[in-house]
């Protein structure tokens, strides 16, 4: 397993010269300098490194393991490098101040996120859920609810879990069945609940002091569907009047799933009442459980997007380690490593100007979310926050998408290599592969974004980003050398604008307007995430080309110019293909009849 | 695990209609009659389903142990799965009357083929390895060698094994070290062999009574390079002058690989001449060892081509019975199986439309293979064979490609229940995930393509194959409602003319040719692909519609025709976008410095 290194680099590349830092001129982020972000990368990329990269292999190799108390044991090491995570402060770095966090732009956290799920994406899920559940806590929860449990969430010294899945509902939550039975005979404001749910990310292991679960179940009187879901939290220990652990409440983990990946986190299947019932706390109004955590699943949806990139890179990192050190066949006369073959070099440049792309994305997205969060002008506020609400679906869907092919593509460029699991690449690829699926699979992001994201404003939002794209074709077009990487972001552009006028004519249509969404969702987010990321890659090579100019002729820009060309001009033309695919109409998929073959 | 049923009315689709049964009509196959093969093709099916499918899931949990004494245990069932195929007679259907096999064409070998490595990929290997043995054997060894080994490999009661690969000679052969040493002073005309071999499937087991190892080996005398490079066969035990098996050879598996799929099948490290000397035997010339490997190996590329299409079937079988049993959400208002959601719809019928494409085109080679091997006339069977040597590396390639992506479609489509083992979806993919990689790398298969097998004839060949692809679009222009499929399938055709010109011109500059060839290779065989499944698709369409026009509406025709659109209309659209990427030409590849990242 080749070491990894945090791309340091190439985050400050995307913060400093994309984003120009513009989150730091934001309300609230006064003490936050290019400097200290600067240092807090340096630093995250030595925990990353140091501390979590080398435990990545054996968390694979030895996996979780329920133990007969129930109890889950972690792989070794995980618990110290989770401590020293939490002791080092970064659990709270994006947490706003209030809430006991450091407050740092989401920018800065998404960059350290990325570094640690590239390390290990298994330990990364951890701190993730976490956030989540802060954020669910921070949004809904009563001011006791929030006194008693988010300095410890914050802090990390408690770890947190979203509960929704059951064996009947998983894209369709509104089948919940899991109870929560109101007890008036005692004392405190809690419900006990029943059930199972399947599913449940770092449910139970004895990293943290204590695991706080915050479950969607329903009232013995509530409605049926979605109205009738409210959101509970149910902490594994009761927690005393003074902070202090009380005793074990009744959930228990019944067993952890096999799983092709991700062998580090525990996937946990947890039982609510087997005896007298979980004691469990309404968090905000009752009824509105769904929409609580969809509060907190949007942004989770961007991490899971980062979460991709940070596996991308590492892919990244290993195929270009094994292609620069395995000497085979010859190129232009003599003996070469593989990287010196066109064939294997292409390989390399695709994984590495797509990982760029899709940083790039991702990043700008996040610093859009310091806007929403934190610009003193309301508009300006609300403009952000319809730029993130249709970025994140792209950023979730396209970027573990493209994480699972860039895994694929790094065993390929390792051969025979690439297929013994000690090489690692293939880890790669088994871990990348639960990122299209859960959060909300990949399906339904491109609904969210083709469906509801898009209508609800006519693609407003979306065709504020196109005119952003066009004016980097503008200045592409003006710029001499880069003037063909403009011609291309220009196809691109139009492409989405036409495949967004038939999303938007044939979804309004009320005889079949459900089944065009449904069937253009997936070609529409893939035709955005390429033109999106084009865009950026565009950026980028204005950027590196003025560095150039200005004499800065550093190997790093010319790789960068080398990824950009490569991205508006062969990647972007596999995703302009969508165009025609929106265009060839939904009649053989209405037609098709899945049982009869 | 979902059961297997192998796809006998799909693959009798593709023989009668698409194909006609032309190879019937070949000189050689007097007694197979269309009924003959129908009964062989029903009773492969038994075997495939009822006897090597339910051992899958197995296979892949237990793996296979290498053992203190050096043997290797197979998972529980493989030896017995193994020994059921041996007393059906099905190890040499596909072999020539004339060396003891069944002699059937290679369209209904081909058809075995893919129905058993849809049921068991890991088994299926075995005999594909025996077959390149009788293959290397059969062309290139001396009567006595044929004599005392073909018998048993042909009836599958000895097993074959290939011998390449050496820690410093992966793609690049030249470099292999194995010693074979000339013993002047024992009796017999052998050698003996003294290296390591590396990735030898099959290379040791328990389930045949002898194992014949070719190996590629360099004479203490021979040259570098490929010249040097000989070709001995290395029985497991030797063997006596009646046939009988006599002693031990000094030939051992020292260590099985830990590999992302396949469980069930040995990747084995054999060491030869621990003590003193493996005794092996000259096949064929002295320093062509490599180019009689070659014989064997193209087709036996094609049959890891088939393979990839028979573990995409399976995943398009267990796709489609999770989504037509897995109720949730809605659809046109009612409780609704996924299959009614139009985005899972457009992965089963993206899946179902690619695994069709595939067939048909790998069994169309086969079909030429048929003509090459065994027609009247010479300009006939050259002809056949030019085409056939055209197809090989793209129904290996593109085939298991395809595979690799549909079987991760198949995972997407179960949800999170596709990331649990349990499922077997998972498996699919990484069993699946070998086949790019092993018998030359598609990367190979595509310079083999773009580089000797376009240049020799100057794209002859395959402009022969584009001008049937025209021929076919004018029948669907003529069709009346197939005529939008005649105009996406002329579009693809004239990109690969368009893609061939420039890759002919660039590849016979005398300056850049190599790396013009090393550039495009890649985006120019995924078109070749696309381009070429898609024409399959089309006559399939043309196929169905007469169908249904002489009344048969039966739902396997439509769902073909909505295959065929499918394939045409949405997938060849993707495929298309490698022109664009080959007209941008090589120089981000060539400028790109991989060490500077």
């Amino acid at each position: 397993m080749f070491p990894f290194a945090a791309p340091v680099r190439d985050l400050r590349f995307v913060l400093e010269e994309l984003l120009e830092y513009r989150s730091l001129d934001l309300p609230g982020f006064g003490e936050a300098s290019p400097d200290l972000i600067e240092a807090v990368l340096e630093e995250a990329a030595k925990l990353a490194g140091e501390v979590w990269a080398p435990l990545n292999a054996r968390g694979d190799r030895q996996g979780c393991v329920r133990r007969e108390d129930g109890g889950v044991t972690l792989p070794d090491g995980f618990a110290e490098a989770y401590q020293a995570y939490v002791e080092g402060g970064w659990n709270g770095i994006g947490v706003s101040q209030a809430l006991g966090g450091q407050g740092l732009p989401e920018v800065v956290a998404s960059s350290v996120q990325e570094m640690l799920h590239g390390a290990n994406m298994a330990l990364g899920l951890c701190p993730m859920l976490t956030a989540g559940a802060i954020e669910a806590l921070a949004h809904h929860g009563s001011d006791a609810l929030k006194e008693t449990y988010l300095p410890r969430l914050v802090e990390g010294s408690w770890t947190g879990t979203m509960n929704l899945t059951e064996p009947q509902a998983g894209s369709d939550l509104s089948k919940v069945r899991t109870r929560a039975v109101p007890c008036p005979d005692e004392e405190g404001d809690h419900y006990r609940l029943f059930g199972q749910k399947i599913f449940i990310t770092w449910g139970e292991h004895d990293a943290s002091e204590n695991i706080i679960h915050l479950v969607l179940a329903r009232k013995p009187d509530a409605p049926e569907g979605n109205k009738g879901i409210s959101l509970f939290l149910v902490p594994k220990f009761l927690v005393n009047d003074d902070g202090s652990l009380g005793e074990r409440n009744d959930v228990t983990c019944a067993s952890i799933e096999h799983k092709l990946g991700i062998h580090g986190s525990p996937t946990c299947t947890l039982s609510f009442g087997e005896h007298d019932g979980a004691i469990g706390y309404l968090v905000g109004e009752e009824g509105r459980g769904l929409n609580h955590m969809f509060t907190m699943m949007n942004e989770a949806r961007h991490k899971v997007g980062v979460q991709g990139i940070g596996v991308a890179e590492r892919a990244c990192q290993h195929a270009f380690a094994y292609a620069l050190d395995r000497v085979q066949g010859k190129a232009r006369g003599s003996e070469a490593t593989i990287s010196e073959h066109l064939d294997v070099r292409r390989m390399l440049l695709s994984m590495r100007a797509r990982t760029d792309g899709l940083r790039a994305l991702a990043l700008y997205c996040a610093a859009q979310l310091d806007v929403a969060r934190h610009a003193a002008d309301n508009a300006e506020r609300e403009a952000a926050q319809a730029r993130v609400d249709v970025l994140i679906p792209v950023v979730k869907a396209f970027s573990t998408d493209q994480a699972v092919d860039i895994a694929s593509m790094g065993v390929q460029v390792h051969g025979g290599m690439g297929f013994i699991e000690e090489t690692g690449a293939a880890q790669l690829l088994r871990d990348a592969r639960i990122a299209p699926i859960y959060e909300g699979t990949n399906g339904i992001q491109a609904l969210d974004l083709a469906g509801r994201k898009l209508q609800r404003d006519g693609g407003a939002a979306l065709a504020g980003l196109i005119e952003e794209v066009e004016a980097t074709v503008s200045e592409l077009r003006d710029s001499g050398d880069l003037a063909p990487l403009g011609i291309s972001l220009a196809e691109g552009a139009a492409d989405l604008r036409a495949a967004m006028q038939i999303v938007l004519e044939q979804g309004r249509d009320p005889e079949c307007g459900l089944d065009a969404i449904q069937a253009y969702a997936t070609p529409f987010l893939n035709l955005a995430g390429h033109v999106l990321c084009a865009w950026q890659m565009g950026r980028a090579a204005l950027k590196a080309s003025a560095a150039r100019t200005s004499g800065s002729d550093e190997p790093f820009y010319r790789s960068k110019l080398a990824a950009a060309d490569f991205a508006l001009r062969q990647w972007l033309p596999v995703g302009r293909a969508n165009r025609s695919v929106i265009e060839a109409g939904m009649e053989s998929l209405a037609d098709f009849d899945a049982s009869a073959i």
